[in-house]
């Protein structure tokens, strides 16, 4: 988990980041947001009276409206009342967003997404998450963030995925569904460069292994993700046929890890399934602010809901 | 076309119906739009000093900004400078918007729309038309209308598509393919219930005709018509795993001849491709307004685009 402190300008004036450590529960988990936001203050020399607000990012699904962690399969979490607890543990307002439309709305204010009209941000992780701007706004639900583009159903009949359906787009193109392919291959006595870098342990292989592999030859390895980005440009080319979005941006470990191997594929996964005149009109971007981008959009989302506070 | 006058509370005055007669081209059609109008004014008896705005609903792709058709298959139209033409014409101003944009519109204000948070509307006919209202407003592209739910690809590698692609949703649950469905049933010498109604011509297969012969226990038809409106709902899916809208509207000629079916089958096909929690929030309704939906859209939409004006 990352905190940082921006001024009203939204200049980092510091930061802190630890490990989230999801296995040992809500309450450790809290325990460490609210240390590590203490200590995001400290770095900053800025004192929790002189916040306006607090913008926080979290692995959805979430009731956007009352702060509610509904459910969060990499933290175990299930019906976590996220701002009221931090609403009682900080002397400033929280807002809780979901992180890939926080990570999309940091990309549109200060990054790669500035000045689109519409933007759809598509984030390949241990899941896929999606984000739409729209004219200036988030596309959001009624109770909880929208655009699940990794929840897009691309292959009928395919691999069962964590929401209960199957044949999901994350559960064939996500960083996970990436490490399983080449978990398999390594098992089959493929993919001999990445055997070194990582065996058949789905944690040991990461995005900079992945790219890493590739780099140095692994064919195997290189079909395998180039595979994953061109259906991942099959879910893009379904967001882009309704939305008709000014720009597309990529972002997440893999694609910061093989920036031009995602837009090279997902391009070509897009143009067969992209209704002619919508491609010609989009431009496929890669994320520019990394891990910043969630943190600033968060802020900034903040900054919107509760203005801005004098430093005096 | 039809054409209405309406007041500035939305009570038709009048109204003039003429066939529309694409094959004598763009230049005998514009003919025939002028005379629909001027028909409407004479039945209401308003004088067109009194109309503060025209709206135009017309089959895309469309330059909204500049109000070109820039082709319309089922027209043989290509880039005809309809706003410019209408403006030369007719003593008031015009909006030229897209007709599935304006149908939904219409059952958002004054239909089975009104009160959604985020309408999405799927009106399956010769093509799929969709249009989303998010928020009270249209969702569209930089110039173009979009939410092109008809071009979401669902079988990869599957029928050639009038865009170009393949595998899109409309040439495997339009109107049209349900009717070469049926058509090639018959020419199999099945579907002998239809074959009474219409035969193999295309043409002849219409959505009454095939509503009779589902009626009169035509079981291949039914299941032909059932399986489309089911790949209608995979389709649907797609759209509410992106939107999370709280309403989906289906019209058009097929679901107002089997409402109860349509409804039935686009949940059936819905439920598997939807993420869970949006599938409980989307509430699946059918129009309500009929062929009157898209003239009073494009009237809503073009009074507000030029304000009221006053009737003295």
């Amino acid at each position: 988990m990352l905190a940082t402190v921006f001024d009203d300008e939204f200049h980092p004036l510091g930061a802190s980041r630890q490990k989230t450590k999801g296995l040992y529960g809500a309450k450790a988990v809290l325990g460490r947001i609210q240390n590590t936001i203490e200590a995001a203050l400290e770095d900053a020399r800025v004192s929790p009276s002189k916040i306006a607000g607090l913008g926080f990012g979290c692995p959805g699904p979430l009731d956007l409206n009352r702060g509610i962690v509904l459910s969060s399969p990499n933290l175990g979490w299930h019906n976590v009342m996220l701002k009221r607890w931090l609403d009682k543990h900080l002397p400033f307002p929280s807002l809780v967003v979901n992180d890939v439309d926080a990570g999309t709305y940091g990309e549109y204010r200060f990054g790669a997404g500035r000045g689109a009209r519409c933007l759809v941000g598509v984030f390949p992780g241990t899941g896929i998450g999606g984000a739409c701007i729209y004219d200036g706004q988030l596309i959001r639900g009624t109770s909880m963030s929208a655009f699940e583009i990794g929840h897009l159903q691309v292959q009928p009949g395919g691999r069962l995925c964590g929401c209960g359906k199957s044949g999901c787009l994350e559960t064939a193109a996500s960083r996970l569904a990436i490490a399983s392919d080449i978990a398999v291959a390594i098992y089959r006595g493929e993919a001999v460069i990445m055997r070194e870098l990582a065996g058949t342990d789905l944690t040991s292989i990461k995005s900079a292994a992945i790219a890493e592999a590739i780099k140095k030859g692994d064919a195997t390895v290189s079909a395998i993700v180039r595979n994953a980005a061109r259906l991942l440009g099959v879910g893009v080319a379904a967001a882009v046929n309704l939305m008709a979005p000014d720009r597309v941006v990529l972002g997440g470990g893999l694609v910061e890890a093989m920036p031009k191997l995602y837009l090279e594929e997902v391009k070509r996964g897009m143009a067969p399934a992209t209704l002619p005149t919508f491609m010609q009109d989009v431009h496929l971007v890669t994320a520019a602010l990394g891990d910043n981008a969630s943190a600033l959009g968060a802020a900034a989302l903040a900054s919107e809901s509760f203005g801005k506070r004098s430093r005096n």
